[in-house]
């Protein structure tokens, strides 16, 4: 029988091994690598055309290894398959630019999206697919299985333990699918604990790593959560105002999850002002899946949060973490566990509410973030702002939308379901006074230009509940044909072309039915949304919320 | 200030940690606790009203934790609030009959569906919502957190490091979330580890849990996804068949997760014969999300599966398993590490295809498996057999399926976007001959019966894509209107009365556009499909395929 045959993996993950031990010879103690033998590590290990994971979070990055990968010899090392959530550093892309890469396959490439469009016109990187979060980590499961992963934690023992400290993010499950297919996993890390004295925590165990380097410098961490609220405008509180009146307490939204963004921090600023003077407090936004935003600090120290977990954590909230511990997920060493795979997880399943931002919505409701000259990809969006179809518990938001949405239908589509509230939140004009609200999407092109299958729509017409502009809210819920969401997007897309071209007796006849609403209809009085009602109004004020206890970066201090 | 109000959490786990320790005394050493004082552990550390997961999977349990649990004082242990996944043992209602629990989160309850329902009529027991796996597990990070944990693992060491060999299943998800919200986790295990030795792998770091009891004997595990071949009948042949030529070929699906049964087994037991005459090999069934299955042995010795992520594991495979870990998930210690949370991740966003089976199917290709006097749940099949539409990669089955579906439409249904199949396969008539296709799902009836606010669908005609009997093949993605659709599912459902009661034109019209595929339509011939066909006829045919590797559990032996 040719049973060798069926053990491949273990053979070459052997191989492997012992080259590294070869080359790195007293370089190598234990799991510990020489912080200067890392490209001779890499170079041992890597083979031309594996798949490799090399960390990149949306905050914490791998990026020691990501430059050691750009120093190995691209004549032994290359055509790599990288999988990788996100394209952060410009060393993300050096590798495909010297052929040590090729295929990339990623969830979100932020400030690198437009290097990745010319990359990808020039022929000089093939994309597999631009994913959600979950859906990548789900494919390391199935047919993106990693065979070298180059994690980032932040300290580890004389062993290998790896603690994380509280950005874990992507590392368990990057680890899980490596460690436990064969594969090789390597870890930079910023300190190593000396001889006897044990890790705050150990949040992946010795027994899952491979190699562990001390890097020269601490690892990149990007604040990337944080939003002065100095910079809020009046015209984002009167939006926040409509969200917390018209969509919050309208179905009593105990579970949520929040975009990036300025809109979505004034509404966490208006909690323990503008929502505890509606009598809201306990109703509504009661857990959390968000990273530990600064901005909703006030409302955590007014008794307002019960629950948070977190994908990833926020620099300079160590110590308000720590001391508000009952309020986060934390470890025993009083740091945050986040967790994304997990946190997605939950706000795909367990949220009754998704709100964010985008740069374009078409006629249909369809949203993107993508614009011309630029592969940016969605992160958590499409994942949280998906109706969770395999969902089967209720809760009273929950059935509203649902019910609301079958209302008068028969058929497969009138059976009694209950339905995720999305909600998009845009002013009518962005910056540059580019319209938000466009008859056809700029993903079209961006399909054509780069080849791909499907238009890069970041979260379909089909699962928005509700626009959100500073003219109104949209229930697309209660919309009965497509004729009437066109009307009902054109009616809260202001003075853009498309809420221009309305057909006003339409739209009017939506609004008697509830299906647009005006501040006026909310009883929300445009000249009261001032800044005065933000629980915070600067970096200064959330910090004195804080109790001293949160500490910004320097770069959101003026003091 | 009142900084202690926020570490609640932490405090009340330190008062029920030195309670434990005060109480055990000298039967707790380190983290390990004594055999015989279990109960005593439970009831020093156990609060009335408390959450707590006792890890019930649908193969291992934590069976001697859960009968601790049955003997801790009603007086001082009492309401609590259970949520676990699996209710499996008589002991999971036995608590309820006590007064011990008094409230129910959970996902499938199979053999003690029946009970279960008695108790929800009798007001024995609250039952909070019913969840698919991953749905429940991502409560556990926002409203269901558990405040204590009984977990169950194969072996510990001196430290208190868990290793589960292959049955991880659950484990690494209850563990995550109530070690990291200050909650208290307790493990039975098998054996202890001496001294120095150390264990094969590390599953569990001792960092996540508090104590470590041996139980008398190894926990349960049931064998639930082994079907001896020789049950298989010839009509599941020819359905087995039909699924290939008319699905699997039709769409190219590489990536699929297979529910439990003969149905399925047939089609696993059809892919080195039938499907390799068809030319399919290294066309379909690369990749799996699914347990270690006996009857997909032929087929993997037959070189047509790349790799298997698994939920849990199958009793008699380690053998095998460890003999063909290219294929499997495995530690460096050779036996499978599952892990049903990122399998179902794997299922959901990963996969092309499900297909399982169901008890009923109304007109609206609405599916479930309850019926009258039982609350059984569905385990996964609501989050597998659901569209996944946070999904953004494509494939040619899903984009096939999505174009499919959206053909002919406009509007936000008629953007493009890619489908996930999910196919019913059902005979016509399951056992006592009850009709599987139905006017009225008897979940209506149950829904009302136990006050639920929905009836409780296992999936939901809209995400179902194709409904296959003996009869043919239904196509829901070319229906165009729910006439059509109510026609399609009549069409296959042979003599039950909803199939006689069909419009024969229609049926014929929708055969002609190839909604309705019979297996002359797809060039199958009945009288082939034979139990010939079958690369294994017997659990001994199994056992030589698998080079006498696979060591099937007693009961299904007769040799």
């Amino acid at each position: 029988m040719n049973a060798p045959a069926w053990n491949l993996r273990d053979r070459q993950r052997r191989e492997r091994l012992s080259r590294a031990a070869e080359a790195l010879g007293g370089r190598l103690q234990g799991r510990h690598v020489d912080t200067d033998a890392a490209v001779c590590l890499l170079e041992a290990v890597l083979q031309p055309g594996d798949r490799v994971c090399l960390e990149g979070n949306n905050q914490k990055q791998a990026d020691f290894l990501a430059q050691a990968l750009t120093q190995v010899d691209p004549q032994h090392v290359h055509d790599l398959h990288m999988v990788q959530s996100v394209l952060a550093l410009p060393e993300h892309l050096d590798v495909f630019d010297s052929g040590i890469a090729k295929r990339l396959d990623f969830s979100f490439s932020g400030p690198q999206g437009g290097r990745l469009a010319r990359l990808v016109s020039s022929g000089g990187i093939e994309i597999g697919a631009i994913h959600t979060y979950l859906e990548l980590f789900a494919r390391y499961f199935v047919d993106l299985t990693p065979k070298v992963a180059l994690v980032a934690a932040h300290a580890a023992d004389a062993q290998g333990n790896l603690y994380t400290g509280p950005n874990t993010e992507d590392t368990p499950a990057i680890v899980e699918a490596t460690a436990f297919s064969g594969g090789i996993v390597i870890a930079q890390i910023n300190e190593i604990v000396p001889g006897s004295t044990s890790l705050p925590r150990i949040d992946i165990p010795a027994d899952w790593v491979d190699f562990v380097v001390q890097a020269p410098k601490p690892n990149l961490i990007e604040p990337l959560f944080t939003r002065d609220p100095a910079q809020i405008s009046e015209i984002q509180v009167l939006m926040a105002m409509m969200a917390i009146k018209g969509i919050y307490a309208e179905y009593g939204v105990q579970r949520l999850n929040h975009g990036i963004g300025f809109d979505t921090a004034a509404i966490e600023l208006l909690l323990p002002t503008y929502a505890e003077s509606l009598g809201l407090k306990g109703k509504i936004c009661k857990h959390w899946a968000l990273n530990p935003h600064p901005a909703l600090i006030p409302a955590i120290e007014a008794g307002w949060v019960e629950s948070i977990h977190s994908f990833g954590s926020e620099l300079g909230m160590e110590d308000y973490i720590r001391a508000r511990s009952d309020v986060f997920f934390t470890g025993a060493d009083g740091s945050l566990r986040s967790n994304r795979a997990f946190c997605q997880a939950a706000g795909h399943y367990a949220c009754d509410l998704f709100i964010g931002s985008t740069l374009q919505i078409d006629l249909h409701g369809n949203s993107s973030t993508a614009t011309l000259g630029r592969i940016t990809g969605f992160g958590g969006a499409p994942n949280m702002g998906a109706d969770a179809r395999g969902r089967r518990h209720a809760s009273p938001a929950w059935l509203k939308a649902g019910a609301e949405a079958r209302a008068g239908r028969s058929g497969a589509s009138g059976t009694p379901r209950g339905q995720k509230l999305v909600v998009q939140m845009v002013e009518t004009f962005r910056e540059h006074m580019q319209p938000a609200f466009v008859e056809r999407l700029d993903a079209w092109t961006l399909q054509q230009q780069a080849g791909m299958d499907l238009p890069p729509i970041m979260i379909y017409g089909d699962d928005v509940t509700h626009i959100l502009t500073e003219e109104g809210i949209a229930n697309l819920l209660l919309c009965r044909s497509d004729e009437e969401r066109e009307q009902a997007i054109r009616g809260v897309a202001g003075y853009t072309a498309v809420g221009l071209a309305r057909d006003t007796r339409v739209v009017e006849d939506l609004r008697d039915r509830g299906v647009i609403r005006r501040p006026a209809d909310l009883g929300i009085n445009p000249r009261e949304a001032t800044r005065n009602l933000l629980a915070a109004r600067s970096m200064r004020d959330l910090v004195r919320a804080s109790h001293n206890l949160y500490s910004p970066p320097r770069r959101f201090r003026n003091w």
